[in-house]
């Protein structure tokens, strides 16, 4: 094995892309909309390898049923200074089975936004990449967060 | 004006989605790859109106010069337990004029990830929307994050 270079792009292998998917909560859904990329930040939950979300009738819901969806997520571990990101390719398919709905709640799928969010839609996955790389420059990776998450949430 | 309902999800003016998109530095860019929407984080700076970040010759600046782009970026006010979301649509097209990439060097545009990212791209807006909204359950903003990046970059 040769030693890793600093800088390196490091490929994330799909079980360690898995992992990250079900630490996670939050992802940023791609769509294709009359012909234009859109994003929407949804709540998700892994449930049997593929990721269920809840929509709207509104512009997510009709065009992930036609179109191919792309979810990412993305993280900075301070510990090691390292960021990573994961992209998951597939399709939505809305999920009627009522069982199917009850498994996903008693996995606390919320969703993100308020609104009536009446539809259940999984994304079976049929690409997962991930890579994990040094920043640059760490400070980059700042957001506007007055970030009191991690003291309200642990 | 009537008194907003608690859960209400309020549209965010141009001025203040500008000034949320001046605030930050990472976005997710989506752009379409072969008919499929594909995403990356990245990181911009705003200047003179637009968004200008950094690419390597690969998918992104390819795709970004063919079709239409949308910048997503997101935030949770702890303050206010509110989280926003503010979607910027547009065309990128790539900067040749030497002027325009110092001007984007002084803003402290690095690239988010390691590598050559040699082409500058100026995402020239058309649209720009916002909203802002009580998170159902903040806690699913939670991210994976082993988050020191407030301490750290304080």
């Amino acid at each position: 094995m040769n030693p890793q270079a600093p800088d390196a792009i490091e490929q994330l292998t799909p079980e360690e892309c898995l992992e990250l998917l079900g630490q996670s909560t939050v992802g940023r859904l791609a769509v294709i909309v009359e012909n234009h990329p859109d994003i929407f930040p949804v709540n998700y939950v892994v449930d049997r390898g593929s990721i269920v979300f809840r929509t709207g009738a509104g512009t997510k819901f009709w065009s992930s049923m036609r179109d191919p969806c792309a979810l990412e997520i993305d993280g900075f571990d301070a510990d090691t200074a390292k960021a990573w990101s994961v992209v998951v390719r597939g399709e939505a398919r809305i999920i009627v089975d009522r069982q199917e709905v009850e498994a996903a709640d008693a996995l606390r799928l919320d969703p993100w936004q308020p609104g009536s969010k009446t539809h259940y839609l999984r994304l079976n996955l049929y690409s997962v990449t991930g890579r994990r790389f040094t920043t640059t420059r760490p400070d980059i990776w700042r957001t506007p967060v007055r970030d009191a998450r991690t003291e309200l949430f642990h």
